[in-house]
Protein backbone atom coordinates (compact mmCIF):
# COMPACT_ATOMS: atom_id res chain seq x y z
CA UNK A 1 0.00 0.00 0.00
CA UNK A 2 1.04 3.60 -0.68
CA UNK A 3 2.57 5.59 2.40
CA UNK A 4 3.62 9.13 2.51
CA UNK A 5 7.19 9.72 4.31
CA UNK A 6 8.62 12.78 5.49
CA UNK A 7 12.19 13.46 5.17
CA UNK A 8 14.33 16.17 7.42
CA UNK A 9 17.74 17.00 7.05
CA UNK A 10 19.84 19.36 8.25
CA UNK A 11 23.30 19.31 6.23
CA UNK A 12 24.00 22.10 3.44
CA UNK A 13 26.43 20.15 0.84
CA UNK A 14 24.56 19.04 -1.68
CA UNK A 15 27.39 16.79 -2.77
CA UNK A 16 27.50 15.77 1.63
CA UNK A 17 27.21 11.52 2.24
CA UNK A 18 24.22 13.27 4.53
CA UNK A 19 22.67 14.34 1.21
CA UNK A 20 23.64 11.26 -0.61
CA UNK A 21 21.37 9.60 1.70
CA UNK A 22 18.86 11.90 1.28
CA UNK A 23 18.57 11.38 -2.39
CA UNK A 24 18.97 8.04 -1.70
CA UNK A 25 15.29 8.08 0.72
CA UNK A 26 13.51 10.11 -1.86
CA UNK A 27 14.65 7.85 -4.80
CA UNK A 28 14.02 4.35 -3.06
CA UNK A 29 10.74 5.31 -1.71
CA UNK A 30 9.25 7.19 -4.72
CA UNK A 31 10.09 3.96 -7.03
CA UNK A 32 8.62 1.48 -3.99
CA UNK A 33 5.25 3.87 -4.68
CA UNK A 34 5.70 6.07 -1.26
CA UNK A 35 5.16 9.94 -1.72
CA UNK A 36 7.60 11.71 -0.24
CA UNK A 37 7.55 14.87 1.67
CA UNK A 38 10.90 17.04 1.82
CA UNK A 39 12.19 19.32 4.55
CA UNK A 40 15.55 20.61 3.81
CA UNK A 41 16.43 22.71 6.82
CA UNK A 42 19.30 24.29 5.60
CA UNK A 43 17.90 25.10 1.90
CA UNK A 44 14.77 26.75 4.08
CA UNK A 45 16.90 28.67 6.00
CA UNK A 46 15.21 27.68 9.02
CA UNK A 47 14.83 29.74 12.20
CA UNK A 48 16.40 27.21 14.64
CA UNK A 49 16.14 29.85 17.85
CA UNK A 50 13.09 29.87 19.51
CA UNK A 51 11.96 33.19 20.50
CA UNK A 52 9.50 35.90 20.72
CA UNK A 53 9.20 36.01 16.75
CA UNK A 54 7.30 32.74 16.96
CA UNK A 55 4.60 34.50 19.19
CA UNK A 56 3.23 37.30 16.66
CA UNK A 57 -0.48 37.06 18.94
CA UNK A 58 1.30 36.87 22.71
CA UNK A 59 -1.59 36.25 25.28
CA UNK A 60 1.03 38.15 27.97
CA UNK A 61 2.90 40.85 26.14
CA UNK A 62 4.65 41.50 29.42
CA UNK A 63 6.75 38.64 30.57
CA UNK A 64 7.58 35.83 27.72
CA UNK A 65 6.73 32.24 28.96
CA UNK A 66 7.24 29.82 26.05
CA UNK A 67 5.06 26.83 27.39
CA UNK A 68 1.73 29.17 28.01
CA UNK A 69 2.43 31.21 24.47
CA UNK A 70 2.97 28.03 22.38
CA UNK A 71 0.14 26.97 23.92
CA UNK A 72 -1.89 29.94 22.70
CA UNK A 73 -0.70 30.18 19.81
CA UNK A 74 -1.14 26.40 19.04
CA UNK A 75 -4.69 26.94 19.96
CA UNK A 76 -5.91 29.85 18.69
CA UNK A 77 -3.98 29.11 15.11
CA UNK A 78 -1.67 31.91 15.87
CA UNK A 79 1.48 30.00 14.87
CA UNK A 80 4.52 31.32 12.53
CA UNK A 81 3.64 29.98 8.84
CA UNK A 82 6.70 27.73 9.16
CA UNK A 83 6.26 26.18 12.22
CA UNK A 84 2.24 25.21 11.18
CA UNK A 85 3.76 23.75 7.96
CA UNK A 86 5.67 21.35 10.15
CA UNK A 87 2.87 20.03 11.90
CA UNK A 88 0.73 19.47 8.95
CA UNK A 89 3.71 17.30 7.01
CA UNK A 90 4.02 15.34 10.61
CA UNK A 91 0.12 15.11 10.66
CA UNK A 92 0.30 13.88 6.82
CA UNK A 93 3.47 11.38 7.31
CA UNK A 94 3.07 7.72 7.88
CA UNK A 95 6.59 7.77 8.27
CA UNK A 96 9.28 10.52 9.24
CA UNK A 97 13.26 9.66 8.55
CA UNK A 98 15.65 12.56 9.89
CA UNK A 99 19.33 12.76 7.99
CA UNK A 100 21.79 14.59 10.25
CA UNK A 101 25.95 14.42 10.60
CA UNK A 102 26.06 13.30 14.36
CA UNK A 103 27.88 17.00 15.89
CA UNK A 104 29.07 16.64 19.58
CA UNK A 105 26.87 13.79 20.01
CA UNK A 106 23.49 15.23 19.46
CA UNK A 107 21.69 16.74 16.31
CA UNK A 108 22.90 20.55 14.93
CA UNK A 109 21.62 23.34 16.39
CA UNK A 110 19.20 23.93 13.21
CA UNK A 111 17.73 20.30 13.30
CA UNK A 112 17.05 20.95 17.76
CA UNK A 113 15.10 24.13 16.40
CA UNK A 114 13.40 22.24 14.31
CA UNK A 115 12.01 20.21 17.31
CA UNK A 116 11.94 23.16 19.86
CA UNK A 117 10.08 25.20 17.25
CA UNK A 118 7.40 22.55 15.61
CA UNK A 119 7.03 20.47 18.78
CA UNK A 120 4.05 23.04 20.13
CA UNK A 121 2.02 22.60 23.43
CA UNK A 122 -0.89 20.74 23.10
CA UNK A 123 0.46 19.40 20.17
CA UNK A 124 3.50 17.42 20.81
CA UNK A 125 2.85 17.33 24.65
CA UNK A 126 0.05 18.53 26.80
CA UNK A 127 -1.94 16.83 24.22
CA UNK A 128 -5.49 16.97 24.85
CA UNK A 129 -5.11 19.50 27.39
CA UNK A 130 -4.30 16.53 29.50
CA UNK A 131 -0.97 17.40 31.05
CA UNK A 132 1.16 14.55 30.86
CA UNK A 133 -1.68 11.66 30.52
CA UNK A 134 -0.70 10.94 26.61
CA UNK A 135 3.01 10.15 25.96
CA UNK A 136 5.58 7.91 25.60
CA UNK A 137 3.46 5.43 23.01
CA UNK A 138 0.38 7.73 23.08
CA UNK A 139 0.06 11.24 21.18
CA UNK A 140 -0.47 13.15 18.52
CA UNK A 141 1.80 10.97 16.40
CA UNK A 142 1.04 7.76 17.58
CA UNK A 143 0.97 5.09 14.47
CA UNK A 144 4.07 6.59 13.04
CA UNK A 145 7.22 5.56 12.47
CA UNK A 146 10.23 7.54 12.77
CA UNK A 147 14.18 6.63 11.68
CA UNK A 148 17.52 8.61 12.36
CA UNK A 149 19.82 7.95 9.98
CA UNK A 150 23.28 9.54 11.46
CA UNK A 151 26.30 10.15 9.92
CA UNK A 152 29.14 9.40 12.64
CA UNK A 153 32.45 11.24 12.19
CA UNK A 154 34.23 8.95 14.80
CA UNK A 155 35.01 4.54 14.23
CA UNK A 156 31.85 2.44 15.58
CA UNK A 157 33.80 1.22 18.34
CA UNK A 158 34.14 4.27 20.09
CA UNK A 159 30.44 4.11 20.51
CA UNK A 160 30.03 0.10 21.04
CA UNK A 161 28.40 -1.08 24.10
CA UNK A 162 31.78 -0.09 26.32
CA UNK A 163 33.31 2.47 23.94
CA UNK A 164 34.09 5.28 25.38
CA UNK A 165 31.81 7.81 23.68
CA UNK A 166 28.74 5.74 24.52
CA UNK A 167 26.91 3.16 22.96
CA UNK A 168 25.59 5.36 20.03
CA UNK A 169 21.59 4.08 20.86
CA UNK A 170 22.08 5.55 24.47
CA UNK A 171 23.52 8.90 23.41
CA UNK A 172 20.21 9.32 20.67
CA UNK A 173 18.08 8.34 23.34
CA UNK A 174 16.76 12.20 24.77
CA UNK A 175 16.05 11.89 20.72
CA UNK A 176 14.72 8.64 20.17
CA UNK A 177 12.73 8.21 23.55
CA UNK A 178 12.55 11.51 24.24
CA UNK A 179 11.01 13.61 21.17
CA UNK A 180 10.22 10.49 19.29
CA UNK A 181 8.43 8.08 21.19
CA UNK A 182 7.27 10.87 23.18
CA UNK A 183 4.07 11.96 21.02
CA UNK A 184 3.54 8.28 19.99
CA UNK A 185 5.79 7.45 17.21
CA UNK A 186 7.29 3.81 17.07
CA UNK A 187 10.70 4.30 16.30
CA UNK A 188 13.07 2.09 14.53
CA UNK A 189 16.76 1.43 15.38
CA UNK A 190 19.24 4.19 14.41
CA UNK A 191 21.05 3.91 11.08
CA UNK A 192 24.76 4.89 11.36
CA UNK A 193 27.28 5.32 9.29
CA UNK A 194 30.75 5.56 11.14
CA UNK A 195 34.40 6.79 10.36
CA UNK A 196 32.68 9.08 7.76
CA UNK A 197 35.20 11.67 7.80
CA UNK A 198 37.55 9.33 5.43
CA UNK A 199 35.17 7.20 3.41
CA UNK A 200 36.38 5.16 0.22
CA UNK A 201 34.25 5.51 -2.54
CA UNK A 202 33.43 1.85 -2.31
CA UNK A 203 32.66 2.18 1.42
CA UNK A 204 30.53 4.38 0.38
CA UNK A 205 28.54 2.77 -2.14
CA UNK A 206 28.05 0.09 -0.41
CA UNK A 207 26.26 2.21 2.94
CA UNK A 208 24.34 3.78 0.52
CA UNK A 209 23.15 0.25 -0.92
CA UNK A 210 22.89 -0.92 2.61
CA UNK A 211 20.69 2.12 3.23
CA UNK A 212 18.52 1.20 0.32
CA UNK A 213 17.78 -1.99 1.75
CA UNK A 214 16.78 -0.78 5.02
CA UNK A 215 14.25 1.53 3.48
CA UNK A 216 12.61 -1.16 1.94
CA UNK A 217 11.54 -2.47 4.90
CA UNK A 218 10.82 0.85 6.75
CA UNK A 219 7.21 -0.41 6.73
CA UNK A 220 7.64 -3.45 8.00
CA UNK A 221 10.40 -3.65 10.61
CA UNK A 222 9.84 -4.04 14.59
CA UNK A 223 10.12 -0.95 16.05
CA UNK A 224 12.39 -0.17 19.20
CA UNK A 225 10.32 -1.54 21.86
CA UNK A 226 10.45 1.07 24.20
CA UNK A 227 7.73 0.77 27.08
CA UNK A 228 4.83 2.60 27.08
CA UNK A 229 3.69 4.70 29.98
CA UNK A 230 0.33 3.98 30.00
CA UNK A 231 0.94 -0.30 29.30
CA UNK A 232 0.94 -0.91 32.91
CA UNK A 233 4.85 -1.27 33.16
CA UNK A 234 4.90 2.03 35.16
CA UNK A 235 3.36 3.06 38.72
CA UNK A 236 3.25 7.06 38.92
CA UNK A 237 5.49 7.35 35.65
CA UNK A 238 8.02 5.40 37.66
CA UNK A 239 9.45 1.77 36.52
CA UNK A 240 7.34 -1.13 38.74
CA UNK A 241 9.56 -2.92 40.94
CA UNK A 242 9.33 -5.99 39.63
CA UNK A 243 10.34 -4.52 36.02
CA UNK A 244 13.91 -4.84 35.17
CA UNK A 245 14.81 -5.47 38.92
CA UNK A 246 17.20 -3.72 40.48
CA UNK A 247 18.54 -1.99 37.76
CA UNK A 248 19.05 1.85 36.61
CA UNK A 249 19.84 3.39 33.85
CA UNK A 250 17.92 4.43 30.12
CA UNK A 251 18.01 1.08 28.55
CA UNK A 252 15.60 -0.49 31.18
CA UNK A 253 12.72 1.60 29.00
CA UNK A 254 13.23 -0.83 26.63
CA UNK A 255 11.41 -4.09 27.45
CA UNK A 256 13.68 -6.95 26.49
CA UNK A 257 10.77 -9.83 26.50
CA UNK A 258 10.11 -7.52 23.06
CA UNK A 259 13.08 -6.67 21.82
CA UNK A 260 14.75 -8.57 18.82
CA UNK A 261 17.00 -4.98 18.08
CA UNK A 262 17.03 -1.56 19.77
CA UNK A 263 19.22 -0.49 22.53
CA UNK A 264 21.76 -3.11 23.41
CA UNK A 265 20.76 -4.82 26.52
CA UNK A 266 24.24 -7.44 26.81
CA UNK A 267 25.21 -8.06 30.05
CA UNK A 268 27.84 -10.32 28.36
CA UNK B 1 42.32 32.74 45.48
CA UNK B 2 40.39 35.22 42.81
CA UNK B 3 39.59 33.42 40.12
CA UNK B 4 37.31 33.93 36.45
CA UNK B 5 34.21 32.32 35.94
CA UNK B 6 32.69 32.37 32.47
CA UNK B 7 28.46 32.58 32.51
CA UNK B 8 26.72 30.75 29.45
CA UNK B 9 23.02 31.67 29.38
CA UNK B 10 19.85 30.67 26.99
CA UNK B 11 16.88 32.31 28.01
CA UNK B 12 15.68 35.98 26.71
CA UNK B 13 13.04 36.59 29.51
CA UNK B 14 14.75 38.79 32.34
CA UNK B 15 12.39 37.53 34.91
CA UNK B 16 12.37 33.68 33.82
CA UNK B 17 13.90 31.36 36.76
CA UNK B 18 16.69 30.88 34.58
CA UNK B 19 17.36 34.57 34.55
CA UNK B 20 16.97 35.20 38.18
CA UNK B 21 19.71 32.19 38.63
CA UNK B 22 22.05 33.80 36.06
CA UNK B 23 21.56 37.22 38.30
CA UNK B 24 22.27 35.17 41.47
CA UNK B 25 25.65 33.37 39.78
CA UNK B 26 26.86 36.62 38.69
CA UNK B 27 26.20 38.21 42.20
CA UNK B 28 27.32 35.62 44.20
CA UNK B 29 30.93 35.37 42.25
CA UNK B 30 31.46 38.61 42.14
CA UNK B 31 30.70 39.20 45.92
CA UNK B 32 33.27 35.77 46.38
CA UNK B 33 35.68 38.37 45.03
CA UNK B 34 35.79 36.14 41.20
CA UNK B 35 35.66 38.19 37.68
CA UNK B 36 32.43 37.29 35.99
CA UNK B 37 32.36 37.32 31.98
CA UNK B 38 28.92 36.66 30.65
CA UNK B 39 27.71 35.04 26.95
CA UNK B 40 23.11 36.61 26.94
CA UNK B 41 23.32 34.28 24.04
CA UNK B 42 19.77 35.40 23.41
CA UNK B 43 20.66 38.83 23.86
CA UNK B 44 23.84 38.81 21.74
CA UNK B 45 21.11 37.01 18.91
CA UNK B 46 23.89 34.50 18.62
CA UNK B 47 23.88 32.79 15.28
CA UNK B 48 22.67 29.32 16.15
CA UNK B 49 22.85 27.33 13.05
CA UNK B 50 26.14 26.47 11.72
CA UNK B 51 27.09 27.00 8.22
CA UNK B 52 28.92 28.69 5.14
CA UNK B 53 28.69 31.85 6.77
CA UNK B 54 31.26 30.32 9.49
CA UNK B 55 33.83 30.81 7.12
CA UNK B 56 34.46 34.11 5.16
CA UNK B 57 37.69 32.28 3.73
CA UNK B 58 37.36 29.10 2.51
CA UNK B 59 40.25 26.73 1.88
CA UNK B 60 37.38 24.78 -0.81
CA UNK B 61 34.76 26.84 -2.35
CA UNK B 62 33.28 24.40 -4.40
CA UNK B 63 32.42 21.66 -1.48
CA UNK B 64 31.42 22.76 1.86
CA UNK B 65 33.15 20.21 4.49
CA UNK B 66 32.99 21.49 8.15
CA UNK B 67 35.79 19.83 9.58
CA UNK B 68 38.35 20.91 7.42
CA UNK B 69 36.83 24.59 6.78
CA UNK B 70 36.52 24.60 10.71
CA UNK B 71 40.42 23.76 11.21
CA UNK B 72 41.79 26.02 8.49
CA UNK B 73 39.08 28.88 9.72
CA UNK B 74 40.61 28.35 13.65
CA UNK B 75 44.46 27.71 12.24
CA UNK B 76 44.32 30.81 10.04
CA UNK B 77 42.59 33.06 12.59
CA UNK B 78 40.07 33.81 9.87
CA UNK B 79 36.62 32.45 12.51
CA UNK B 80 34.42 34.85 12.57
CA UNK B 81 34.64 37.38 15.16
CA UNK B 82 31.87 36.10 17.76
CA UNK B 83 33.24 32.85 17.60
CA UNK B 84 36.76 33.71 18.34
CA UNK B 85 35.62 35.44 20.99
CA UNK B 86 33.69 33.14 22.91
CA UNK B 87 36.95 30.78 22.35
CA UNK B 88 38.99 33.85 24.25
CA UNK B 89 36.52 33.47 27.18
CA UNK B 90 36.71 29.69 27.44
CA UNK B 91 40.46 30.21 27.74
CA UNK B 92 40.46 32.76 30.29
CA UNK B 93 37.26 31.27 32.40
CA UNK B 94 38.27 29.02 35.44
CA UNK B 95 34.89 27.70 35.35
CA UNK B 96 31.98 27.46 33.16
CA UNK B 97 28.58 27.49 34.12
CA UNK B 98 26.07 26.90 31.51
CA UNK B 99 22.28 28.36 32.69
CA UNK B 100 19.59 26.73 30.45
CA UNK B 101 15.71 25.29 30.60
CA UNK B 102 15.73 21.87 29.42
CA UNK B 103 13.85 21.47 26.24
CA UNK B 104 12.90 18.03 24.96
CA UNK B 105 15.51 16.60 27.10
CA UNK B 106 18.44 18.72 25.58
CA UNK B 107 19.74 22.41 25.54
CA UNK B 108 17.77 25.05 23.45
CA UNK B 109 19.10 25.37 19.99
CA UNK B 110 20.99 28.39 20.62
CA UNK B 111 22.94 26.83 22.98
CA UNK B 112 23.47 23.74 20.74
CA UNK B 113 24.46 25.96 18.31
CA UNK B 114 26.98 27.71 20.67
CA UNK B 115 28.89 24.39 20.74
CA UNK B 116 28.52 23.51 17.46
CA UNK B 117 29.87 27.08 16.11
CA UNK B 118 32.82 27.76 19.26
CA UNK B 119 34.04 24.25 19.48
CA UNK B 120 35.99 24.39 16.09
CA UNK B 121 38.72 21.94 15.08
CA UNK B 122 42.00 22.35 16.85
CA UNK B 123 40.74 23.65 19.62
CA UNK B 124 37.83 21.96 21.30
CA UNK B 125 39.00 18.20 18.86
CA UNK B 126 41.89 17.40 17.22
CA UNK B 127 43.63 19.63 19.43
CA UNK B 128 47.17 19.71 18.54
CA UNK B 129 46.80 18.31 15.31
CA UNK B 130 46.80 15.27 16.96
CA UNK B 131 43.04 13.09 15.93
CA UNK B 132 41.37 11.72 19.40
CA UNK B 133 44.73 11.99 21.70
CA UNK B 134 43.56 14.11 23.55
CA UNK B 135 40.33 14.12 24.85
CA UNK B 136 38.15 12.91 28.26
CA UNK B 137 40.16 14.45 30.48
CA UNK B 138 42.78 16.10 28.24
CA UNK B 139 42.63 18.94 25.87
CA UNK B 140 42.41 23.04 25.37
CA UNK B 141 39.98 23.19 28.55
CA UNK B 142 41.75 21.01 30.88
CA UNK B 143 41.79 22.17 34.43
CA UNK B 144 38.99 24.16 34.02
CA UNK B 145 35.46 23.19 36.08
CA UNK B 146 32.11 23.05 34.44
CA UNK B 147 28.55 22.88 36.02
CA UNK B 148 25.47 23.12 34.37
CA UNK B 149 22.45 24.54 36.04
CA UNK B 150 18.87 23.41 34.20
CA UNK B 151 15.54 24.22 34.85
CA UNK B 152 13.22 21.26 34.89
CA UNK B 153 9.53 21.94 33.67
CA UNK B 154 8.52 18.13 34.69
CA UNK B 155 8.55 16.39 38.66
CA UNK B 156 11.66 14.96 39.73
CA UNK B 157 10.39 11.79 39.80
CA UNK B 158 10.05 11.75 36.08
CA UNK B 159 13.80 11.79 36.15
CA UNK B 160 14.74 9.39 38.87
CA UNK B 161 16.90 6.41 38.60
CA UNK B 162 14.06 4.42 37.22
CA UNK B 163 11.50 7.17 35.95
CA UNK B 164 9.86 7.11 32.77
CA UNK B 165 12.04 10.13 31.21
CA UNK B 166 15.09 8.44 32.30
CA UNK B 167 17.95 9.58 35.17
CA UNK B 168 18.40 13.29 34.52
CA UNK B 169 22.57 13.09 34.56
CA UNK B 170 22.21 10.14 31.37
CA UNK B 171 20.16 12.11 29.67
CA UNK B 172 22.75 15.16 30.04
CA UNK B 173 25.77 12.43 29.12
CA UNK B 174 26.23 13.98 25.63
CA UNK B 175 26.52 17.52 27.07
CA UNK B 176 28.61 16.72 30.45
CA UNK B 177 31.03 13.87 29.24
CA UNK B 178 30.38 14.20 25.43
CA UNK B 179 30.78 18.28 25.36
CA UNK B 180 32.68 19.32 28.02
CA UNK B 181 34.51 16.51 29.92
CA UNK B 182 35.75 15.96 26.01
CA UNK B 183 38.04 18.83 25.60
CA UNK B 184 39.38 18.62 29.11
CA UNK B 185 37.19 19.94 31.50
CA UNK B 186 35.84 18.25 35.35
CA UNK B 187 32.46 18.53 35.00
CA UNK B 188 30.68 18.93 38.47
CA UNK B 189 27.42 17.38 39.07
CA UNK B 190 24.36 19.02 37.41
CA UNK B 191 21.97 21.59 39.31
CA UNK B 192 18.57 21.13 37.78
CA UNK B 193 15.43 22.51 39.66
CA UNK B 194 11.95 20.67 38.61
CA UNK B 195 8.54 21.79 38.51
CA UNK B 196 9.82 24.77 37.12
CA UNK B 197 6.22 25.28 35.40
CA UNK B 198 4.47 26.42 38.47
CA UNK B 199 6.64 27.30 41.14
CA UNK B 200 5.34 28.54 44.18
CA UNK B 201 7.51 32.16 44.83
CA UNK B 202 8.93 30.30 48.38
CA UNK B 203 9.82 27.22 46.81
CA UNK B 204 11.71 29.23 43.99
CA UNK B 205 13.54 31.67 47.02
CA UNK B 206 14.77 28.36 48.94
CA UNK B 207 15.91 27.03 45.72
CA UNK B 208 17.67 30.48 44.61
CA UNK B 209 19.27 30.33 48.34
CA UNK B 210 20.53 26.56 47.50
CA UNK B 211 22.12 27.61 44.33
CA UNK B 212 23.85 30.33 46.19
CA UNK B 213 25.29 27.64 48.42
CA UNK B 214 26.46 25.46 45.72
CA UNK B 215 28.07 28.67 43.91
CA UNK B 216 29.86 29.10 47.47
CA UNK B 217 32.07 25.56 46.76
CA UNK B 218 32.61 26.05 42.78
CA UNK B 219 35.72 25.65 43.05
CA UNK B 220 36.31 23.24 45.80
CA UNK B 221 33.71 20.50 45.37
CA UNK B 222 34.52 17.26 43.90
CA UNK B 223 33.76 16.63 39.65
CA UNK B 224 31.85 13.61 38.29
CA UNK B 225 34.89 11.38 38.32
CA UNK B 226 34.63 10.11 34.64
CA UNK B 227 36.98 8.65 33.66
CA UNK B 228 40.40 9.77 31.47
CA UNK B 229 40.91 8.36 28.16
CA UNK B 230 44.51 8.24 28.52
CA UNK B 231 43.94 7.33 32.77
CA UNK B 232 44.61 3.26 31.84
CA UNK B 233 41.00 2.35 31.92
CA UNK B 234 40.70 2.11 28.28
CA UNK B 235 42.38 0.03 25.91
CA UNK B 236 41.96 1.13 22.22
CA UNK B 237 39.00 3.65 23.82
CA UNK B 238 36.93 0.88 24.68
CA UNK B 239 36.70 0.40 28.72
CA UNK B 240 39.50 -2.22 29.88
CA UNK B 241 37.91 -5.95 30.39
CA UNK B 242 38.01 -5.83 33.81
CA UNK B 243 36.72 -2.90 34.46
CA UNK B 244 32.76 -2.75 35.66
CA UNK B 245 33.20 -6.22 34.15
CA UNK B 246 30.12 -7.30 32.17
CA UNK B 247 28.02 -4.06 32.02
CA UNK B 248 27.32 -1.78 29.44
CA UNK B 249 26.13 1.99 28.79
CA UNK B 250 26.96 5.69 29.64
CA UNK B 251 27.40 5.14 33.74
CA UNK B 252 30.41 2.77 33.33
CA UNK B 253 32.29 5.75 32.36
CA UNK B 254 32.18 7.03 36.00
CA UNK B 255 35.01 5.16 37.91
CA UNK B 256 32.64 3.92 41.07
CA UNK B 257 35.97 4.38 43.20
CA UNK B 258 36.17 7.73 42.66
CA UNK B 259 32.93 8.08 42.76
CA UNK B 260 31.11 10.66 46.08
CA UNK B 261 28.75 12.27 43.57
CA UNK B 262 27.71 12.42 39.86
CA UNK B 263 25.81 9.87 38.01
CA UNK B 264 23.83 7.13 40.19
CA UNK B 265 25.69 3.88 40.10
CA UNK B 266 22.99 2.05 42.25
CA UNK B 267 22.18 -1.72 41.63
CA UNK B 268 19.31 -1.41 44.33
Amino acid sequence: MNKTALVVYAHPEPTSLTRRFVMETVGTLEQLGHTVMQSDLYGMNWKATFDEADFPCRINKDRLAFIQESGHAYATRQQTQDVAEEQRKLLAADAVIFHFPLWWFGMPAILKGWIDRVYAYGFAYGYKGEGNRYRYGDGILKGKRALLSVMVGGPAKDYSPRGINGPLEELLFPITHGALFFPGMDVLSTHAVYGTGKLEPSVAEAEISAWRSRLEHLFDEAPIPFRHQNGGDYEGHVLAGHISSGRTGLAIHVDEGRADQGIDQCQT
